[in-house]
């Protein structure tokens, strides 16, 4: 694995606000919370070696067969055990800047990359730009390559329409992952799902660990999905913030936020680089921000953020003026 | 994945007495469960990407470097990173009869069998026959093989003196693996560790993928190595229970119980399938025993007994003699 991924904040004190992970963080988890240490003595027992039971709700969900879905520890998990899956077909394309692991997992199983790589990934919204491909633009990127990895993760956090699972069955070699972990703000938990054909889920089966999925976490994901969570009451209210707050970010001298359809977004600081102000804004402000310098394609001076309470908001354009004030 | 583990409980309805896996059912865990529940709250953030924290805390207990230690997510997937992480030797070598997922992972990732196989795995205490091997004879079979790697999931479970991390540093070719899943009976958490020389466990570390371990799994072990909780208050006299068992079971005409040095053995019945006899005791008694015809060696007539407390053992010698006076 490499370093320097987002919410690092085991690695702060006093961090009081992060926007560092793409994760809304005010999500109201107290009933969940509650349910789990109802259900704490599920610990002393093995989960179930494939979670089957948690794969047939989220298959009723979306309207296919418990046979297309395929649970894992997180979206890491996912993307890890598709690049070893189909190690054997040596060739993979991904377009930058994205999230890093497509291609870590890749190098770590032998691929190199090549425009028309037997593996493509697409990243939709895609992080860290926060930008969105339609329906069409994928069946279109398909076409190109023998599998299409597409990985909603931040599929809750847009009002756009983005592909669902019954309607990518059909071209049979696209492969979605999902985030359970980013749709109800649970990182901790790891938890994940892949839809796919039932063919190639039947693979991924086959090349799985037993006991992939804690079993705190397979409750958690049978009591959301049962309840039909919806994590953020107001999605159009919470993108509406994000804008004005990319506005307000924009408005600031030497600075720009980018645009994005989804409740994070990549920006630059000409004067100075993100690790400087990261540490700043760590150190004297208790407030957490993704430096992206490390995503292929970008520069020392970008950095990401989403969004937050509009206080936090308001916060974190203040601290980030008195920085650039200071200089 | 294969078919057809222990501990299948959540197949069956109505168990009320569990000798399927080979954990101690009746660890006091009361203390653990409020302390996740106190920190529930931390499935709102990620995991460290590798548990570090923990990692130094095992150590110090052992003695050893904290680059000597690495977190897993379970003791089988340590054995999948193993077996993943040096796919490239191609040869392993395995003795049975064994745990299943060690030739499992080696086939996953195109091993072959060869009795000179580069890695060699070892189960200490060999689950499912109890057996303890010496110290002695680990590092004389870590002379045959390029890589030896010890499972030493049981080790909290016998009276022998079982090789210490410490001790297996020096050959530099020893690959240890701890479950704290068994250690703590705490099976749904998912957590184990491998101790190795810092080069085997920096190179494990490069192969494993982020966030690999569960938040609460994590703050479970820290809590547990922290207040060094001894999961079975007097191993002795459950070792006695385990003889005592032992001799009532081959006292049943027909029935062998096998010698072990740890809490579980094996058993076979002459007249019946260890399916027909599980079967008979699931739906009748709520009895759990685990299957064993489906380890390498052993027949369809082959099951395995972990000890649990006096009582259910005398109810499970009572319900066999039932079972064969039925016939």
């Amino acid at each position: 694995m490499i370093d320097g991924h987002g919410d690092d904040i085991y690695q702060y004190e006093g961090i009081r606000m992060n926007f560092s992970s793409n994760i809304y963080a005010h999500a109201d988890l107290s009933e969940l919370e509650e349910h789990l240490c109802r259900h704490m003595h599920a610990i002393r027992s093995y989960p179930e070696p494939s979670p089957r039971s948690l794969e047939k709700m989220i298959a009723h969900e979306y309207g296919i067969d418990a046979d297309e879905v395929l649970v894992t520890s997180g979206a890491t998990d996912a993307i890890y055990l598709i690049a070893q899956a189909f190690r054997d077909r040596k060739t993979y394309h991904v377009y930058h800047p994205t999230f890093s692991e497509y291609e870590e997992a890749c190098r770590l199983f032998g691929y190199e990359e090549h425009p028309d790589g037997a593996l493509c990934w697409l990243c939709n919204p895609n992080n860290p730009t926060g930008r969105v491909v339609t329906e069409d633009s994928v069946i279109e990127a398909s076409r190109y390559h023998e599998f299409l990895v597409v990985d909603q993760s931040y599929e809750d956090y847009t009002l756009c329409r983005l592909p669902q699972p019954a309607d990518m069955l059909c071209p049979g070699n696209i492969i979605q992952i999902h985030s359970m972990t980013k749709q109800y703000a649970v990182p901790g938990l790891r938890l994940g799902y892949i839809t796919a054909q039932a063919s190639i889920i039947r693979f991924l089966r086959q090349q799985q660990r037993p006991w992939a999925v804690n079993v705190l976490a397979i409750e958690a994901g049978k009591w959301l999905v049962g309840n039909r969570k919806s994590l953020i009451p107001d999605l159009r209210s919470y993108m509406d913030e994000t804008q004005r707050l990319r506005a307000q970010l924009n408005a600031i001298d030497g600075m720009k936020a980018f645009p994005t359809q989804t409740n994070f977004f990549l920006c630059t600081l000409e004067s100075a680089t993100a690790a400087q102000l990261k540490e700043y804004l760590a150190r004297q402000h208790g407030i957490l921000i993704r430096d992206a310098s490390n995503f292929r394609g970008l520069t020392p001076h970008h950095f990401r953020i989403a969004t937050q309470s509009p206080e936090e908001n308001d916060a974190l354009v203040v601290a980030i003026q008195q920085f650039l004030d200071r200089r």
